[in-house]
């Protein structure tokens, strides 16, 4: 784990962190955000935030305006890169497909499962990384994410339920397998069997496994230009069929953005911080 | 006056404008964050924030973080691109000249002269633009800035002190005439002649025209890379030396990025407030 770069943010610091992973075959790169309390080494709560298509490591760190309140709570902010990156890393054919684009599965069709493990990278590599380097508390760790990242951060929640303690999204794609978005990515990281694809598909995990966590946060913007990809509806109808409870706001007149995502990230923090104390 | 953008952000609207200007010889671009009470059309205080070098207009929008504040403050953020813009103005040898490092002066020497005119398009143009199209609510705007953008600041309410009620800055270029990004750009634009740069040198300002503001705020990091470029004592030592009130706060640790001004904006903010206030 190398040191890229440091910067003091309320009485915090904010780094960026490339590792090697075994599971990408490529570096890989994430910010940290320590709040004052864990530069003392106390343990903190930890939440991982993951991004959407086109985004880097950088995209939470500079655009979600989350440092502030994060020193306040004792949070610590972990935002990895969306995919794996590299001359020798399929770039696809645009920005919804290949770097940048890495939908957080194990692809296990080519040209993309040699690098594309973005899934092991997050849980067998980074998550122990983590929980090794920095002063987190056991069991204290959350997930959230905004689009792409809230698939993300919806699915892996899911998969792994031991592992999260908390969870929330920005305008998730809900239901992957059945918008434009999903099926380009899940028809090429996991071929045509679409039973393969309910692995990887928040809806249909809320189906098969059932009500998993106290509370589920997801906001919404009415005027998100991607709408028609995120079948937040659908999503909702699967939680109260399984009981899972959700809090599901819808906001009038935001967008999909990050001003958006600024506009409500305290209250994710908050929501986070609340849930990790338990 | 075309709108290029907007999101709507904490309840209020973050845009980007862009306007024809005739000093400039070019359209130029700026950010209005409106925050609601301004899309009541309440009057409402304003600041203008001058970015440093290489930014846009667009580098305080989203790094600064200053939106959720100035929504609860009802405070209208503006802010301009930092240069004249386009293929045909002249590009500069490197960063700290030419385009991205306009000074916010009236350049008298060619190449220069034809396009960066920065202040002429501030004072002349864009203030009087802001004041017919936005609730603003008469002598009630503030100035602020980072580095040569601080600068920016410190000179335009020396030369305009009727048109500036507030003034604060982080990491200022504070004497410019006697560091080595001042030399290089005050040669380029103004020529040889020093007393044209006095004119141009916020140290110099302040001890030629004494004290003009009740107070004066500024933020400086102590781990700023570019601290040998900023003297902050020689301002200091202007602003005593003529009983210029000023708050000068050096900050351990914090460098010279948006990650030292996130941390502070609020405290800017809430300056600029009170001082519109009066």
């Amino acid at each position: 784990m190398e040191l890229l770069q440091k910067n003091k943010c309320f009485d915090g610091e904010q780094r960026i962190y490339q590792t090697t992973s075994k599971s990408l075959k490529q570096v890989s790169k994430f910010g940290v955000f320590l709040p004052p309390q864990a530069l003392k080494m106390q343990k903190c709560p930890a939440v991982i935030y993951l991004a959407g298509l086109t985004c880097t490591e950088e995209t939470f760190v500079i655009k979600a305006h989350a440092q502030r309140l994060a020193a306040q709570l004792g949070l610590i902010l972990i935002s990895p890169d969306t995919s794996p990156r590299g001359d020798d890393v399929e770039q696809g054919d645009s920005w919804d497909i290949g770097q940048g684009a890495g939908f957080y599965l194990d692809a296990i069709q080519q040209p993309w499962a040699e690098h594309f493990q973005m899934e092991s990278y997050l849980i067998k590599e980074l998550y122990p990384l983590l929980m090794k380097e920095f002063p987190i508390a056991e069991q204290k760790i959350g997930i959230f994410g905004h689009s792409m990242g809230g698939h993300g951060a919806l699915t892996l929640a899911w998969k792994y339920p031991e592992k999260f303690s908390s969870i929330s999204a920005f305008a998730p794609i809900c239901e992957p397998s059945a918008c434009p978005w999903g099926e380009k990515a899940f028809s090429n990281y996991l071929g045509v069997d679409q039973t393969e694809w309910a692995k990887h598909d928040a809806t249909q995990l809320v189906l098969n496994k059932g009500a998993l966590f106290s509370e589920v946060l997801i906001d919404q913007g009415l005027n998100d230009q991607f709408y028609s990809q995120l079948h937040p509806e659908n999503y909702q109808a699967a939680c109260h069929k399984v009981g899972q409870k959700l809090t599901l706001r819808m906001h009038d007149g935001y967008d999909h953005g990050y001003f958006f995502i600024q506009s409500f990230i305290d209250e994710h923090l908050q929501f986070h911080a609340l849930q990790l104390q338990k």
